[in-house]
């Protein structure tokens, strides 16, 4: 259970990623995480923070609810 | 920062658990928390991870996009 919502979550995070055709790296480095972050947060590897999770979204230009949804 | 979207998620657990009626506590059960720690995520002392606002929303019947509206 706890898995899947990681997954589906870095799922998100890669689909949106994708649309602004940015790299997992320039979206880390937007974000002001290391540069292999992202890729750990979109196989699902690690439960985000909320901290985390709002520095995603302003790193997307979104709201946390588009991630969501 | 990191601390406001803490408080705002706190504040917004806070409005739905009174919307239902519950008790700090009686949502600490419904989600498989120690009692004392929905007060500390309502008072924005912790930043949750993903697992733990998956396990508010199903405590609070809700899906988590409702968290973050």
């Amino acid at each position: 259970m706890n898995n899947d919502i990681n997954k589906i979550f870095g799922q998100r995070v890669s689909t949106l990623r994708k649309q602004l055709q940015i790299s997992q790296e320039e979206l880390a480095y937007k974000c002001g995480f290391h540069r292999t972050y992202i890729g750990s947060i979109e196989r699902g590897e690690k439960s985000p923070t909320l901290n985390t999770i709002e520095k995603i979204a302003k790193g997307l230009n979104i709201e946390i609810k588009e991630l969501f949804k």
